[in-house]
């Protein structure tokens, strides 16, 4: 894809720090890290969210994050791990190109707030479920 | 397991709210939501989290969550979604059977405040990528 900066950095032709390479993905650290080691792990072939994937390379990108979360707590101490990925602008997507951020946790590091847990009512809660259901 | 809240929900011996149910995993309404919607992908075997998970299985966990995604566009009007998958305490992993956060996201809602990003040097992530490649 023209003007994919990841279709880029995957051709070679804009630098990347690579950590993993095979042959359907690649994974390279985040420059703007939320804690050190903060890696991205970017398939090859361009989809541009998870409503393009497909199961067989969606099972084999959370593989490929698996073993780089064993290797920021094996190698980095880290002792938790969180996977995020986000699809639209509201959703803070970025770059229109599906990847899947692997962010190792320390303790009381501070780096990410997930979110405020909301309190909604049972009757609110059955009201979307009928319309999810 | 003994004590796993979530293999109780999915022997039914607790109550949730289901969105879905297949062979393989459930869905369910997150009774503290980020936002109006928020959904949790389940399988219905036991693992732990990210570093117990199969590659069949991810791959279908992932799929289920498209298709929720979809149906929060769709059916509640979102457009954007956030997958959020946590591994251990510091990353805020609180029951410790695997699930998939599918997180619909709105124009401006403030729901989830993903991180602060950092600025390291080139020298401080050269060094991290040595460790990590």
């Amino acid at each position: 894809m023209d003007n994919c900066i990841f279709c880029k950095i995957i051709a070679g032709d804009i630098p990347s720090m690579r950590v993993y390479e095979d042959e359907d993905c690649i994974a390279i650290l985040d420059i703007n890290p939320a804690a050190p080691g903060h890696t991205l792990v970017i398939p090859k072939k361009h989809y541009q969210d998870l409503f393009e994937m497909d199961e067989a390379m969606a099972g084999k990108l959370m593989m490929v994050a698996q073993e780089i979360g064993k290797r920021q707590m094996e190698r980095l101490g880290a002792p938790g791990v969180n996977l995020v990925q986000n699809n639209g602008a509201s959703a803070g997507q970025t770059v229109l190109h599906f990847h899947l951020h692997v962010i190792p946790r320390y303790e009381n590091d501070g780096a990410m707030v997930l979110w405020d847990p909301t309190q909604p009512t049972m009757d609110d809660l059955k009201a979307i479920c009928d319309k999810l259901a």
